[in-house]
């Protein structure tokens, strides 16, 4: 797990709880936030630097603030990382203008990608960018189907994605694959109307839900 | 009715059923779409120029390609559309380098930003811009509740545009107003997504619908 933010925690502490064990990789080894984190998740959590995490996970999280991810990724040996799967659950935000954020990456190119670039070895998967944390790993904490969004150059690291998303109560029809890497477009750019949807409803506890059903004939 | 395109005709005939009177605008008084709409719409249906249009409405709805739609706003004098509601339906799309389109306006400005500040005696309501205009007009056509964003600076104009909405069947339940006009730019870079969804869903007939209700307690 690249990053001790709430995302990072989290998904680290679901894991935990679903018997995977879970390095939570910072810029120190000794992170204070970690340390909490790792005496509170008990069995299966350790702490070290981003290296150690990306050298440890089998499958590595990148949750570390969108703006910061490249040089977070430029501290990793490129071999901790080959051939693993790479999810990028990072939102190019950049507040450093304020609120609302301004995306740092857009229209003809995204954060996903730029992973991917950096990171050729890895496949990198871009998921779970597109709501808060709690769901990300409750999906039953709202009532009814609410959908996901996934993209990546290699399907097989979709479908070990996919079976993650399953641990953590995804109805599988509810995860939308919309293709290469180049598709972490259209995810990243929502992240506007999911933010001023979170100010006109007064609460992050909300997605979307893809409706494609007719009404029955006759 | 600025435009004589899909969306333009399939809402100018949602109006005209309703019982309103529509007058399509073109670049030519004489277009023979906007004819042959006319012939097929009957009793209220009529065609003109783009300023000819914006004279004749009382609401004035901005159906033109994203990118032309600049550059129409410029051929109607100011009177024409001073104080009235203009109903921005566009989307910034620029397909010159093929598809995907590519926004042409994103993250610090949108299209309908860049129509208030050319229009500005007219009060511009960004609405309808994210689904397909067979549903744009005619939501049962999905089953299931399923979600619209509006913006714009003027509350009035904003309930005269709920007005019509609910006209077309939609559940104002579902209609989320995100605030000024500058929140046009979620729903515009929504687009991406919504484009992606298309490819994967193999179909323009889909919406989302914005879940929010928790499980009951216990």
């Amino acid at each position: 797990m690249l990053g001790t933010g709430v995302v990072g925690r989290t998904i680290g502490s679901a894991l935990t709880e679903h018997g995977h064990r879970v390095c939570l990789g910072s810029r120190t080894a000794d992170n204070l936030t970690a340390g909490e984190w790792v005496a509170s998740a008990g069995a299966g959590a350790s702490q070290g630097m981003f290296a150690d995490a990306a050298e440890f996970g089998e499958v590595v999280f990148n949750c570390t603030p969108g703006v910061v991810s490249l040089s977070v990724l430029a501290t990793i040996p490129a071999d901790a990382l080959a051939g693993k799967v790479l999810i990028d659950v990072s939102n190019p935000l950049d507040f450093s203008a304020g609120f609302p954020p301004l995306l740092s990456v857009a229209v003809t190119d995204s954060l996903g990608e730029q992973i991917q670039r950096a990171s050729p070895e890895a496949r990198v998967v871009k998921a779970l960018n597109t709501l808060n944390a709690d769901l990300m790993v409750r999906p039953s904490a709202l009532a009814g189907r609410h959908d996901l969004f996934i993209a990546g150059d290699d399907d097989d690291a979709k479908e070990q994605v996919r079976t993650i998303l399953a641990e953590f109560g995804w109805d599988l029809r509810d995860v939308h694959d919309l293709g290469g890497i180049a598709a972490a477009r259209g995810p990243e750019m929502y992240l506007p109307l999911w933010l001023q949807l979170m100010g006109a409803l007064g609460t992050a506890a909300f997605n979307v839900h893809v409706v494609r059903e007719v009404p029955p004939s006759g």
